[in-house]
């Protein structure tokens, strides 16, 4: 099998199924409990929280444990709109926003607040004069995120913060589920970036655990309340085993992140390559500025997922743009924010990569590809 | 050591530990993919909501995964609210709810949404009359726990359905996060229960880990936008390893629930007999319709605390009443509700038995307690 999926989700290192296997038989105690099984469960809890952010750059008191990219989006995009909402009432966020944020901002408008989405080029980076233009005084939160899923474009954060700068009212939130140890940290988690939200599976972590970068000293109303957990920011028994291992898999996936760029370049390059030599094959994502791990592509009348099914019967995985919304059989929506005709757009797969694939594979991809070109000419 | 909180939470079954590793190493595609490995984590998911819904008695579709008990309360309360706000905006919660309950009640307050917390006797039961009282035509919710947290109290479900049974309008939500496993499924997930939620570390299972049940038919707006997994209720990449391993959970320990009952039931009747000799202590729970697990009392001029790590020192894990509350040093809220004074309040401390726990290990805790009981003499 070849697995080129891996925005959808990716493999959990050994050592972090270790991890959880471990904790969860070990320390089970509940952190909250003040006896010796609690304390030994809230120290460790204490240390992963404080790990991670030193792998981060940041304090530990500024990482918050969720359940996930989504929950740390909604929390991020629902939390700051219902706290601050005494001062405005204005949302932006980008026009190719994972649903997550996006579904989340459309419910909050439903909900009374006003959304601008902030549009992108042709190439899927987000317009920055027209970022500047949508801004109001009654804007309390702007959303950009950090690497976007169905194409790779590396959004510039710091170009906003820098457009940031001089309006300190508005919180700056950062999707940076597809950016961690894919992209250099200090390039999306600036200092003017007040929020962030990460997602475990994402870097060979473990489904079901994710985290959000709070800066000190800014507000946010919780999306779950109950027993005080999280400095009362966000109830729950904290899921300590995939804590620990979440803390593991950022740091090996740090550690790795070096080769994963150099590697998943190359196999990017080549792929690129590759498949540019075929008259009707768009490639969608770039080089510059683009995620070096995800290539999106599409075959002319071929429709995405019909080439997801042919990979398949290779056994080599790839996907429509995004997992998330693959199943409801939409047309991707960066590529359509992009201003990509509909039906081009629905012949979109995405060939995400990763440290565990190599340059044999891809040539065992784009081998096959050859042959799934030939048996779809006749339909196109 | 001799673990005697098991409401705050349990040890993970060694099967579940072993079905999570399992999946979470071999079967770890995402459930939204369209490839094989997609499918396959698909199937599984479909398998497990299938058989956490027979176990209940209730169907597939009336499954969805959360991450704990406290999401599914939040979601619950918030998503009933604001699904329903255009035909009423009046709650009622009871004055014992859990905090994940009661502090998201007392946020849609602030909301604007008006909020009644129903008052209970004496004895830790919810006041049927009272009930009945606050019920107005724009009553769109109640929300009423099982068993109660702190006390072990079963609140009477089935007249709550009664009293709600010609009251179509009237959402019901039942928190069974203390119940699953340790009273019979039928006394608290009746025909006219609209909603319930669970948490899976409570029975063996692992944290991070809920569901809700939502009655087929049954509107509800998500708390967690996004992908559309869940039918689109509930956003996020499903837990897969956590779900299998918790459908396991919840199967092995509702085998063992008269094995459960029985065995716990005793402990409590000697607990309750040792502890009744002695002058000095307050039996907070009673017998008859309690939960056969749940022992909360206090001894007098002994702050919860102390106890607990005076029972600490000879390796006896108990709690004061409440996990989730019990590092914010506030007296138990059931208490308070019951009328029971603040000094004797703070008193308290949770006795909370499983299947794993053996008469011995009760003989040793009423040893303990004579000592601590001569030791703590000079103080009260």
């Amino acid at each position: 099998m070849i697995y080129l999926d891996n925005s959808a989700t990716t493999r959990p290192y050994q050592e972090v199924l270790a991890t959880y296997q471990e904790v969860a038989s070990k320390i089970w105690g509940n952190p909250s409990s003040l006896h010796q099984l609690g304390t030994q469960a809230s120290r460790l809890l204490a240390a992963s929280r404080r790990q991670i952010a030193e792998l981060l750059g940041k304090k530990e008191e500024e990482i918050f444990f969720t359940s996930g990219g989504t929950e740390g989006d909604n929390w991020v995009l629902k939390g700051v709109a219902f706290e601050k909402a005494q001062f405005g009432k204005h949302i932006i966020v980008s026009d190719i926003e994972h649903p997550a944020i996006k579904e989340a901002a459309l419910w909050l408008k439903k909900q009374g607040f006003e959304l601008d989405l902030a549009p992108v080029d042709k190439q899927g980076f987000i317009d920055l004069v027209a970022l500047a233009d949508l801004i109001r005084p009654d804007t309390i939160l702007v959303s950009v995120m950090a690497v976007n899923n169905e194409l790779g474009s590396i959004q510039p954060i710091q170009a906003i913060s820098d457009l940031l700068a001089d309006k300190p009212t508005i919180s700056f939130h950062v999707d940076a589920v597809q950016a961690v140890s894919k992209i250099p940290t200090q390039t999306y988690l600036t200092d003017r970036v007040d929020f962030a939200s990460f997602s475990s599976h994402k870097f060979h972590g473990l489904r079901g655990l994710g985290f959000v970068y709070i800066k000190s000293g800014k507000k946010i109303t919780p999306l779950l309340h109950g027993g005080g957990q999280e400095v009362g920011k966000r109830a729950t028994t904290e899921n300590l085993a995939a804590i620990a291992a979440t803390a593991k898999a950022l740091r090996i996936s740090l550690e790795k992140m070096e080769d994963f760029r150099h590697k998943t370049s190359q196999m990017k390059s080549v792929l690129q390559e590759g498949l540019a030599a075929y008259p009707d094959v768009t490639i969608f994502s770039g080089q510059d500025q683009f995620a070096p791990h995800i290539l999106t592509f599409g075959l002319k009348g071929v429709r995405g997922e019909v080439l997801v099914h042919a990979f398949e019967n290779y056994e080599i995985y790839i996907s429509t743009t995004s997992a998330c919304s693959s199943k409801a059989g939409k047309p991707a929506g960066t590529l359509i924010a992009m201003g990509v005709p509909a039906k081009l757009a629905t012949t979109a797969v995405r060939i995400s990569l990763d440290l565990e694939n190599d340059m044999s594979q891809i040539e065992q991809f784009l081998t096959t590809f050859k042959i799934i070109y030939q048996q779809t000419k006749k339909v196109r």
